[in-house]
């Protein structure tokens, strides 16, 4: 393995809770006894949906935060909450600017920018990249990913846009991610792939505690993917 | 005035000395009596041209590494540098990403991050900026820019793709420069402006000591805005 120069990440699910996050604040907002995982889970099950008509050219890019919004507005009713305002659901849809990170986050990352680049590589916009960072203590050289390439992941254009931003080839940056699927892609990009495990992300042991297809890294969290390259 | 949110930072001659950092690495190279500011002297000359090409539609977005490639190798045999090989001039066309900063950057960046958001909005691409921001420790939030909207400053759609990838109205953003010009466009694009002398950013007294157009803040150095912007 030749060593990377910069580690790509994915986010949602990989860096921070989604899950858990929006959880706890429709709970806050809405009641302790609140559906609030089930909530997060349907406003996600809308995610790859809402993408896909972006990647197959149906529609022009939009940021994921208007994907985001649209999703919200249709699973609103399924939990009795038509009632929310424009200015209410504006901001629950900024949720996903404050979720935060898995505890081994932060420090992980600090660890690793010591020694690599680091970008997020996620389908999540700008600013909503922005807004985490600064709510979780992130620190990244640059943010990569689908705003940059005006296309969403798993198009591999998404990878080779942030390879191509850092003047790199892709075998010099590796995708970090806790999704298989994200990292198949990436490695037909060109780009190396580190695995995390989330054996949580999707509820208790409904996470992928492994990669089902080869990898270059299989990391436990990103503390242990720190030791592996070496931080 | 409204408190912005947003910094966007023109770096070449605001934050960095591109002129003596470039003259000084010329003379590691080249000799102690080489003529180092006139050499950074023509290959900065070069500049507004190349780029003005690409925003007048005469040639599609390249990379500014790339001009500044093109500009080198126009004026190397201007200074008997002829024989350089092609590794060199890759080698030295790099020295766009190794520029220092002026003395007050690296600090007042970090004071004025505690309240605002900070990006370059700079001609310089994407991997430029995070190897100045890796060699001088400067934290940015994101890299907006040419890069990012494919077309060069002072297009009013370059400082506006900055806004837009914020979510900020322009009137939330700032532009902090040493140059007028740079100030005047942005302003037409909506942007509240800040002024920063570098008196001596071509040579001794050969710089902007104060805007030569009306701009909401004029500060003496980075240190001052941050004092002006209350951090």
């Amino acid at each position: 393995m030749t060593r990377p120069v910069a580690l790509f990440f994915d986010i949602f699910g990989t860096v921070v809770d989604w899950r858990g996050s929006i959880a706890r604040e429709a709970r806050e907002r809405f009641g302790e006894t609140f559906a609030g995982e089930a909530f997060a889970d349907a406003w996600r099950d809308e995610y790859q949906p809402a993408m896909e008509r972006v990647r197959t050219g149906g529609r022009g890019f939009v940021k994921l935060d208007v994907l985001h919004r649209e999703n919200l507005d249709r699973i609103l009713p399924r939990f009795g909450l038509d009632r929310l305002t424009e200015a209410e659901r504006a901001d629950l849809n900024l949720v996903w600017h404050r979720l935060d990170g898995w505890p081994d986050a932060s420090l992980a990352l600090r660890r690793l920018g010591v020694l690599y680049r680091l970008a997020p590589m996620s389908n999540g916009n700008i600013s909503l990249m922005v807004d985490l960072a600064r709510h979780n203590h992130f620190h990244w050289d640059a943010i990569l990913g689908a705003e940059l390439a005006r296309d969403y992941k798993p198009k591999l254009a998404v990878y080779r846009s942030g390879c191509d931003a850092l003047d790199l080839a892709p075998e010099r940056c590796m995708m970090v991610a806790a999704h298989t699927s994200d990292l198949v892609a990436a490695k037909a990009a060109g780009l190396q792939t580190a695995h995390v495990a989330r054996p949580d992300e999707y509820g208790p042991g409904k996470g992928e505690a492994a990669p089902s297809a080869p990898v270059d890294l299989a990391a436990h969290d990103l503390d242990h993917l720190a030791e592996l390259l070496e931080c």
